[in-house]
């Protein structure tokens, strides 16, 4: 078989980045389970010459409870090497002089404890999941008509995931309701934002032609990648469905049946 | 002041259509209150030589017991001169062969009781309020997700409402939010669609350039009112708001206070 273009590129990687949910592990009501490989592949990667970082749209949780569950499960993982858009929203919200309404998931909150949040003047919205409620979105809803221009932002853009045996419903359809609601585009924090992986480069120290982005979003994780220059992979695990592999406007560097192809791969081509 | 463009074609009305909720009475969790003068404003235009008829996108309820709720009030009106989304779905899906999974309020349940639901191939929602939670949302989204080509209905794509003395968020915001999650184009039954209005004018035996339509909700009624070569008049009265009369693509032929302001103005300049 010919190799995929992102195979040719493999000599000249200096970066990885993975996403987290669907390629390490699948998400489920009792915290997760990893992916077959999936540990042993991380430990790899980084007993490699790459630099490897994590990179994620996860909002249900803080960063250490969320490091502290996969490292639980077997991952050598630290939180230093995790982005994941709350801390990237603090520093907008700051920088801005903005207090927000928060929609979001309970755990996530004490990422927001330094961000004043009286009197809101704009709403965060992030992965809530069952407190996605007709309530609290119209709560939400009434807070953003109520400014006289209405300032959203959203933890990612993410449709769907899938959690055990089903897909759930994320934060980025919650995200289009009320856009449609109060006529005003969303502010995206986290993937797909070019702003939010640059950041993830910039700590690798590397340059985006010589990074790959492996993840099992073809539109979140692979189309935002490419964008930004990168190389995109998208694994056969976690949300991937078939048709992902005909869509009409993303088409990935190359699919691999799970983050462990994908490793041993990237490892066999360089020699190690 | 000068007769607005509504004004001018007040002669030649053969057929009036009034929007209900935010035009007739203000909705509220006692069952609502009538909006003064509206009672009287009913009574009036139903006793010219006018044809009357209501087009509502209510559904929280069988047209029989929305009625009799109206009725209790104090209106003149009857079953057969409403105009509601449930029984206009109810057609189409026996036309088609379609059995959906219901979004609904439970109270409008009743109105496809004659309709076959059992593995359903099409998604039906409505203004479902607080049922519209993460989990009925995303069972929703699992049976579209689930079919080879997702078909979804939408009865109205109104972003909110009005009830006591805040904005409740409508069907039409979650219709977005599915559309966005399954990548399809719901189709809309009820207002603005063009074929709802027009059983309504056949009802009436008029010409859409005959008829005036009164509501309160600026894109819906009297945008979608317009786009069938009604008049379009707005009134001051539910939800609306002072920034719709400086929309930047529907511009009422006419805005009134209220419904009496508009019926007294109609049978003044017929010299009744």
């Amino acid at each position: 078989m010919a190799a995929t273009s992102w195979e040719d590129s493999v000599k000249c990687l200096k970066g990885v980045i993975l996403d987290m949910c669907g390629v390490l592990y699948d998400a489920g009501e009792d915290g997760g389970t990893p992916i077959p490989g999936s540990v042993e592949a991380v430990k790899r990667l980084k007993a490699s010459d790459l630099q490897v970082r994590f990179c994620t749209n996860e909002t249900q949780a803080t960063r250490e409870v969320f490091v502290a569950k996969l490292q639980r499960m077997g991952f050598d993982i630290c939180v230093s090497e995790v982005f994941s858009p709350a801390p990237a929203a603090v520093a907008v919200l700051k920088e801005r002089g903005l207090r927000p309404h928060l929609l979001v998931y309970d755990g996530v909150v004490p990422e927001f404890d330094s961000v004043e949040k009286a009197n809101p003047n704009c709403v965060v919205i992030g992965d809530a999941a069952e407190k996605f409620s007709y309530q609290n979105l119209n709560d939400a809803f009434r807070v953003l008509i109520g400014l006289e221009k209405p300032v959203l932002f959203s933890l990612g853009r993410g449709k769907y995931y899938k959690e055990d045996e089903g897909l759930n419903l994320d934060v980025g359809v919650y995200m289009k309701a009320l856009e449609y609601a109060c006529d005003v585009e969303a502010e995206v924090i986290g993937k797909p934002d070019p702003m939010f992986f640059q950041k993830v480069l910039d700590d690798m120290g590397v340059q985006s032609h010589q990074t790959v982005m492996i993840g099992d979003d073809l539109v979140n994780d692979v189309g935002g990648a490419q964008h930004c220059g990168m190389k995109g992979v998208q694994v056969r695990t976690g949300k991937y469905r078939p048709s992902d592999e005909k869509h009409p406007t993303v088409t990935a560097d190359g699919y691999v049946d799970n983050l462990a192809e994908a490793v041993e791969t990237i490892l066999k081509l360089r020699g190690q």
